[in-house]
């Protein structure tokens, strides 16, 4: 039900995500007649593959958390996560308020064994490909602790759904500092340094887009911070380009001879490409989508849960940690 | 001497901004004998408006601030401080090492009476013009009395160099979190509230480059990151635009029909538009160019420098900070 389209996105986004994954079932949680409605609307209907799970309440985009966690237990995004407490789905992919979402997940679902705080990672594009980074906003002040923790839990989720042999991390910092960085990221390094992770370094915000690293670790204010400001800087650059293509009939004719190469590149920088955000860290798999996602963007998270679920991240991670954390030297 | 390229891009800036800026008198600092070399190669002399200040040591890029402070104190950058801290000269211009131009600053010409932590203030370019942002990597873990000071700080800034009444000030702050941010920025928010500053609240990471507010209050850390982000971020798109116009001889047809829009477009996305950062809160004028400008991104950041004298800008930073400290309530 959530975004800020609802089911006008999430609706054919399902129906066209059930054509082409056949190995996929989808559970559509909201309010019954709202969803019937949309379903007939876009030409589908409930069936073995697709069925409806009615909630009577829905968590607003602006709602406290807090208030969410408390007062709504019967929203679409209480009663899915409930759907993947109880085993009844492998899954749960909301457009929904993010902090509602990661407080409720983390109520409902708990964190994995040893994992202090869940964090949100999120695939970037880079010149050769892309990057994963995280935490993106589930936390602010992280220790060194806890960003060594999102360093594994980076790790393990690119080596699984990547397929990435031993994935380099770098620890976000910055240069102008005399011994670079805060205290936090200083002794982050120390414990990086000495851990069986494949840890290359300090990375700066210029590096990585340039796909320096595989997976590049910061505190979750940084990384929100980092990334809200690389949507805007694309967003201005797509800004100035269209003022400067429409400017007057020269210009209009030069789009118009450019129309496969602007169509090109617009697809290069389409953020619905990476769309769907990983809560990690949790006893189940949670995906985010960006709330302003079209169909093909929410589509692409419905996709992203089902190759973490084709991969069992949760227990690998949880696994993969508990050996890890053993093995870490004492801070 | 300093930056990526040395006197191949300073002396010719400097040739250049004293054609168009009559008023202005300039010293080349560093080694005589490569300045004058340099100034010959680029068809100019010394003169009454043009001299060389010989400095027998230069900052290489990646010293340790505290080493060229206590070991260099005949490079280029500590003479031309010096230059400014006697009166000789007003301002100081310097494409060098920025943690140790910090460094040096800060000891040779003292903060001003009252602020604690000098920041770096730069304009970024938005959709609708420009906004200035601070702290960009001066300072870590700033408490909230410090993002205080910066708002202060940026917001004369904006007012004596841009002309703006009032400017509006933003504190960069994240949206997932539960009472929005961290404890710093928290505190920060009641402080400017009640300030005389023209405060409307949060901004998030994409809210810069919209041009929502006239100045960005951040700490260092978070400022450096989205700064060098954002350099990224635009750094790939030009990539990829390249890569698609390029592809193969339509797509080169297509790029030479469309060339004069994109040249429009490259003019307005180019960095060195906005070339030269101040360092605020010092007693005197210190300016710290892209260490990769090229010679018109130099000669901007020497127009800053200049535009910066002729608003008196430390002495209005100092007699205004005075002023608003002695309101600001306690924290």
């Amino acid at each position: 039900m959530g975004g800020d389209f609802g089911p006008a996105i999430t609706v054919p986004a399902a129906l066209n995500v059930l054509k082409t994954e056949t190995n996929l079932n989808l559970i559509l949680v909201g309010d019954q007649e709202t969803l019937m409605h949309a379903l007939r609307q876009y030409g589908g209907d409930v069936g073995p593959r697709l069925s409806i799970h009615h909630a009577s309440q829905r968590v607003e985009m602006d709602e406290l958390p807090s208030q969410a966690l408390r007062s709504k237990k019967d929203s679409s995004m209480r009663v899915a996560i409930n759907l993947v407490k109880e085993g009844r789905a492998q899954a749960c992919v909301s457009a929904g308020n993010t902090g509602a979402l990661m407080a409720i997940s983390r109520f409902v679902l708990k964190t994995l064994p040893g994992v202090e705080r869940p964090a949100i990672i999120y695939a970037l594009p880079t010149i050769t490909g892309h990057t994963r980074m995280l935490d993106l906003g589930a936390n602010v002040d992280s220790s060194a602790e806890h960003l060594f923790q999102f360093a594994v839990m980076g790790s393990i989720l690119c080596n699984s759904v990547d397929g990435t042999e031993r994935p380099t991390v770098g620890l976000l910092n910055i240069g102008a500092e005399e011994i670079k960085g805060n205290e936090q990221v200083k002794q982050a390094a120390q414990l990086l340094a000495q851990s069986d992770l494949n840890y290359v370094g300090f990375v700066e915000g210029d590096d990585i887009f340039k796909g320096k690293v595989d997976v590049v670790v910061c505190d979750g204010f940084v990384g929100n911070v980092a990334l809200k400001t690389s949507e805007g800087v694309a967003r201005m650059v797509a800004h100035y380009m269209k003022q400067e293509f429409t400017r007057n009939a020269l210009t209009k004719f030069a789009a118009w001879v450019a129309t496969p190469v602007l169509k090109a590149f617009k697809r290069r920088i389409d953020p619905g490409r990476y769309n769907g955000a990983s809560f990690v860290g949790l006893q189940g798999i949670v995906i985010k989508s960006h709330g302003g996602a079209d169909v093909r963007a929410f589509a692409n998270a419905i996709i992203e849960a089902r190759i973490e679920v084709d991969h069992n991240l949760p227990q690998r991670i949880g696994h993969q940690l508990e050996s890890l954390l053993i093995q870490r030297p004492a801070v």
